[in-house]
């Protein structure tokens, strides 16, 4: 038995599109309604043909749905939050794809009826791309999803939504929000921000034209400027919602570079290999556990070796 | 007419060794001399059918040929060239593919004999793999290969080794040294700065554990292990000789990130929304100009819009 057979999806950007994608591939006899707040990627989903039904507002698109998605930028949760909860099916599970969970939970938490279950829930998979003709169906296979159930949550609403998840070809993992919030500060809202801070940095210098950047950038700067190429909306969010996670690792980032700079000032070249040594082994892990995939250059420039 | 006819080369890691195979594959008639320090490497050369002969030291290897290029880190480079200086052929042309080139051409000038050339050179390309078994042949093309003459260069010498590198498929500039020094330490030397750091910051948390950090690797952060993973000692040395192009680009970086720092503090939306929507435009031109492929997340997950 399907854990739900009427699925609402709010906002079909990159992330929202994937998954109805996903669900029309994995889950087919799922009954999809999906809405947008701009006419524009509503009219373009039905000509992609992502959904049963495309309803022209959330309120709408949720009457009946055992499952509400949202996938929304975070700076429209609460919006959306105050709009759908008076329709919202009793027994309905409502989740979301939002890149921070803390801050999220709390805006959404006091909005829902009785009887409804909120269970936040972050895939962990994504492209610099945006918009729906932008997604995938395959975009969450392999990838973690991470579920932080309030304390409290209903276990079959839980064991229903791991079960959607997994079907969709993710891994899912459970854990607190605040946790959730500071490893994803570590693993995507730093690298996001460094890499939007290097592009800012190298297009913007008195002694190095931006034609010089683009020319030698095979050095090592390209690699920098896929995910800076990320929707300029959705992070800003990001970085306004989890705030005190990212300027925490932000410091601690700030006092390792420091380090660095440092040993070169001062020529202590056995800090700097020890330094450098240590970061194969954790290229290594993540190519062994599936999370990156182990071509050169990023199978950039593929040549047999001869 | 060939522009060299005897070409040796020392230091077969990834560069050498590429630059080996492009010789046999662009200009099979050169007859091609090489070594390295490492007697394994030596003898992997051998089994590889590398080259015409590999000797067993620099200054043999050296003995007649019209062109001789240094491709070990950038600290062996004052060895090198003592070990050399004696053998080398009059009119030969000394080059290299050294990454940063300022203080490689001081430490070099003054040991050349004299009707020696002395035209550094740096080819902007490589992969995060070091060793002869890393390089391919067609590593250089479509990429930049700067040359940095000192005044006073001959200009047949020049036209010779600019035209070498073009027949090996890259695209020369002419630049001078400090610059050089300058552009790389935006387009290169500080992306692997960063890289490093923001990886040993991963590693090494107290809330974070290893683990989480390689399974949510996803979310951005796996971007930074791959130039991360690049040979400790030859980037010790790229940090140890362009420090202070580095500590001047470091500073720039960290004023930047200090910025985007204070606007997540204080909540400025528009400062976040503005600095980030300028990324995008860079890396299109990156794409435009051939210096990056243009797949979406590296083409790692690769499947077919629906
Ligand atoms: N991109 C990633 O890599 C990634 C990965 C994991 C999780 N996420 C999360 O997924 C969510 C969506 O991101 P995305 O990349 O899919 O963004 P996206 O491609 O920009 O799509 C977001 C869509 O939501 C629409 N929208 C905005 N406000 C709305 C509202 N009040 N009601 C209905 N629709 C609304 C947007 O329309 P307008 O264009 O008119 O605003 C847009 O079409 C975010 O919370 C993000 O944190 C993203
Ligand atoms: N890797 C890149 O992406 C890249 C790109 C452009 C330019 N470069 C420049 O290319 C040069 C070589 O880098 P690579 O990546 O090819 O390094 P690599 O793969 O580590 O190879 C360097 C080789 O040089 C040997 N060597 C060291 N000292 C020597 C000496 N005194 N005499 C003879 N051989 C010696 C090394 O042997 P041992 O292992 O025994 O030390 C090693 O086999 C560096 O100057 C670097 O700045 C690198």
């Amino acid at each position: 038995m399907l854990a739900f057979s009427r699925v609402a999806i709010i906002g079909m950007g990159l992330i929202g599109s994937s998954l109805a994608r996903a669900i029309r591939a994995q889950l087919p006899t799922v009954r999809l309604t999906v809405t947008d707040a701009d006419p524009a990627v509503r009219s373009r989903v039905l000509d992609l043909d992502l959904a049963d039904d495309v309803a022209d507002n959330a309120a709408t698109a949720v009457i009946d749905a055992d499952l509400v998605i949202l996938a929304v930028p975070l700076g429209a949760f609460a919006a959306v939050g105050v709009t759908i909860a008076a329709d919202l099916a009793p027994g309905a599970v409502v989740s979301d794809v939002g890149s921070a969970k803390a801050a999220v939970t709390e805006a959404l938490a006091s909005l829902m009826p009785p009887g409804v279950h909120l269970i936040p829930a972050h895939p962990v998979a994504g492209t610099e791309k945006s918009g729906p003709d932008a997604g995938f169906a395959s975009l969450f296979h392999n990838r973690w999803c991470i579920l932080t159930p309030p304390e409290g949550t209903d276990p079959t609403a839980l064991a229903r939504l791991t079960d959607f998840w997994t079907r969709l070809g993710a891994r899912v993992e459970i854990m607190d929000a605040k946790h959730h919030d500071l490893v994803l500060a570590v693993t995507s809202h730093l690298p996001h921000l460094i890499a939007y801070s290097i592009v800012g940095t190298a297009s913007d210098l008195e002694g190095v034209t931006q034609s010089e950047v683009i020319k030698y950038s095979a050095g090592g700067f390209r690699d920098f400027t896929r995910i800076a190429a990320s929707d300029p909306t959705m992070w800003r969010d990001v970085f306004l919602t989890n705030k005190d996670a990212v300027l925490e690792i932000l410091q601690r980032f700030t006092e390792d570079l420091t380090a660095l700079q440092r040993a070169i000032r001062w020529g202590d070249a056995d800090t700097l290999h020890h330094r450098f040594a240590a970061s194969r082994a954790i290229r290594k892990a993540i190519i062994d556990a599936g999370q990156d995939a182990d071509t050169v250059n990023f199978g950039r420039d593929i040549a047999p070796p001869r």
